[in-house]
């Protein structure tokens, strides 16, 4: 029997904050079909003004993702030739162009490219995580590995359950490595040195190694993982979604290019944020309560502690959407 | 009332140490003019054989620099049409080449370039201190925010006064995003994670965070900070100055490049330092002191500490400029 | 009398680990003849299927590898006209492609150009070092500086003797800076701000700071750095020597690239492994044994602690050379 999978995504709605329940099937799989269903709701949430925070739990009561459906990997791995590094490394660069084309991505579709296209697919979604406006928060309810982890590296902060609990890329004990971007996000999340050596080992971190190393931002008894992973999703979606965006994209993007390179990939996202409405609006009404004052607004405590807490140094009003 | 400042760099010269005072004003606001005069300064310390170290601090008895004059941002922001990515990203490339040009730069001084002309500026007397073989250390009388952060990114070193003060980029606050190269800088400090978070928060670091995520290298009583910039900075400023400049083109620029590109930096400023006079005079030297004692001088730890101390391993003398 | 010398690596066969004793001579210096040598053994043992890792410690009592013979690197500094940036950058470029062809290589072994050939070949031993399914382990049986650092550095794990011992880069107190990968690989295990004050002041690493920073993975007492050395490169040299190699370069070199560049290393590194003979047993006896025992391996407590303690989660088999 060919692989299959029916892996969804339970979405619920709370506003500016969705909260999404990854259902894996018995094993708390990740495979194609939740690649899919994640792919278009990152896309949507993305261009939805209304949305500037995205929760994502597992559905499985002590698993976030168990790890990627081996069978996926395996078959599409074992279609078409052997390839050498020099092969493969053309065969990503073709998926890369190929999944941007409806048309090119049906006719590929049926052939042995087909894995590379879905390797690329969901890496695409990892990707437009990092360059959206919206913040996205792992509530690690339990343990992950794998393409799973992958999944908690790409999102902004990861909220993890306290307790029996592991995360971790074990790749190399089934004579493969990680695939999902676990080499590349947990080097720039905790450093080239201890990214190799968890690699290498193949041995998950604790919640309390993950804290320690910064792997995890936060560890929490079970039944508050959830909730805290809202409340910090509440707290960071009240900035202004094109400025939270353009942040994210100048430190993920920008802070992986040399020093010269990035500083101009920030002063691009700057010069934009700095013409917008949203950004005239904040830097004119701080000027405003400047002079009222006679002080600049953020060396007055209450003042920062308020801006802190609504997301904006001005008084408060609808920021939907900017 | 179009935007004006009237910022100044008060220097007090200690030969080898220039102690400079940044006066912004009652607001203690990093504007134009200080920009400007900044560049000046980086320029003329870099070429001048005698001046080894500069500490900057702040003239207002409780801020190093408040953060930039919001004023100039603003009306630069609002100058000239609204801008998509790409075509900030080529208003900023276009900004590069014409700052390099006297002419060019006369020419586009009262277009709506004139921001993006700025703000290079600034970039370049920030990447101009990244090049040096003067080494520069930030001394925080107190806080700091911003523009102010960004240019104690662009320092060495640097140590900050102990107490209820705070260094951070709160832009996101005001719906714009850092400019000044706190994306890009914070980030290589302090690592990505931590650099994310703190930008999309807008919350600054506390002292003692500050010194645990390595974004400051000490903390001291508040009257005692220029002090001890002062101490490092004469410590530091002893090496020789090609070296140091070698050192931190290969550190910041290699160091931010791939792993190969790097490693192509580094090489050849090496092969450039083994051939100078002051290169080969150090190993000539070491090798005599090895055949006269019969043992590697680094070896021996009163002469290692004494070429710390000195900041050669030869018998001191003068050093000033190689 | 020009530079000569005859240092040479004694090489203890331990079946899948070979120790490997460095002997520099009465000063343990780090010279042509060893640089050779290691380029060599490098190159031999990343093609031997039976060698899994390679444990390197000095042949001195108290010392690692001291430096680099001075007079080697000061003679060929002497040879040659002396260069800008630009002229270095251009020799070292040049080197590299002479490097590869052993015609060239003949051809300029008597020019000036001599010293940047036998730097780019210590570099490309390193390099060979980071991209091979080896695992190499520094036995730190003592100090080491200089090119004993950046030999340290380029290897995967380090282990240093607790006491009176030290490692770091002191070159600046000599008027020169590090030129074997200091200032790349050490930026990379340390953080580009501790590495910069590092290599800037000259000051070496005691055991405690080492380990507290990085720089080194374990501080035990003096003679038992081999043993603990070989315990790891056991423990580690047992995971599938293809994807040690795979894993090593992801994160080497893709994680030292901006992030969709690095991306783009590890997804073809990737489709390599998962379609290799050892790639796919893996992944059928993983699904073989979730349908026998109806839950995933990995989420079996004993079955991954065997799997870590064997290197892989198939019943062990030998695994030569994959």
């Amino acid at each position: 029997m060919p692989y299959q999978d029916k892996g969804h995504l339970e979405i619920e709605d709370r506003g500016a904050v969705l909260i999404v329940r990854v259902d894996g099937g018995p094993h708390q799989l990740f495979g194609l079909d939740i690649a899919n269903k994640l792919h278009k709701l990152v896309t949507r949430v993305d261009h939805d003004p209304n949305v500037r925070a995205v929760v994502f739990t597992g559905a499985h009561p002590g698993r976030f993702v168990s790890h990627a459906a081996v069978r996926w990997l395996q078959e599409e791995g074992d279609a078409g030739p052997r390839l050498g590094r020099r092969g493969a490394a053309a065969a990503v660069r073709v998926a890369k162009y190929v999944d941007r084309s409806r048309v090119l991505s049906a006719l590929m579709s049926r052939t042995p490219m087909r894995g590379a296209l879905q390797l690329e697919h969901i890496h695409r979604a990892f990707l437009r995580m990092n360059s959206s406006g919206v913040l996205f928060v792992a509530a690690l309810n339990g343990s992950t590995l794998g393409l799973g982890a992958e999944f908690a590296w790409a999102c902004d902060l990861r909220v993890m359950a306290d307790g029996d609990f592991f995360i971790g890329q074990p790749e190399i004990l089934l004579g493969i490595i990680p695939g999902g971007g676990g080499t590349q996000r947990l080097t720039r999340l905790i450093g080239t040195h201890r990214s190799l050596a968890a690699i290498l080992e193949g041995k998950p971190f604790t919640p309390e190694e993950a804290l320690a190393n910064g792997a995890v931002d936060k560890i929490v008894p079970q039944d508050k993982v959830v909730a805290q992973a809202v409340e910090l999703a509440e707290h960071f979606g009240k900035r202004s979604k094109a400025s939270v965006a353009a942040a994210k994209r100048s430190v993920y993007f920008g802070g992986s290019m040399s020093l010269e390179e990035g500083l101009h990939v920030e002063r691009a996202e700057f010069f934009v944020q700095v013409k917008t409405p949203n950004g005239q609006d904040g830097m004119l009404s701080y000027m405003k309560t400047t002079d009222v004052n006679g002080e600049l607004p953020l060396y007055e405590p209450d003042t920062y502690a308020q801006a802190l807490a609504s997301g904006s140094v001005h008084t408060p009003r609808s920021t939907k959407g900017r």
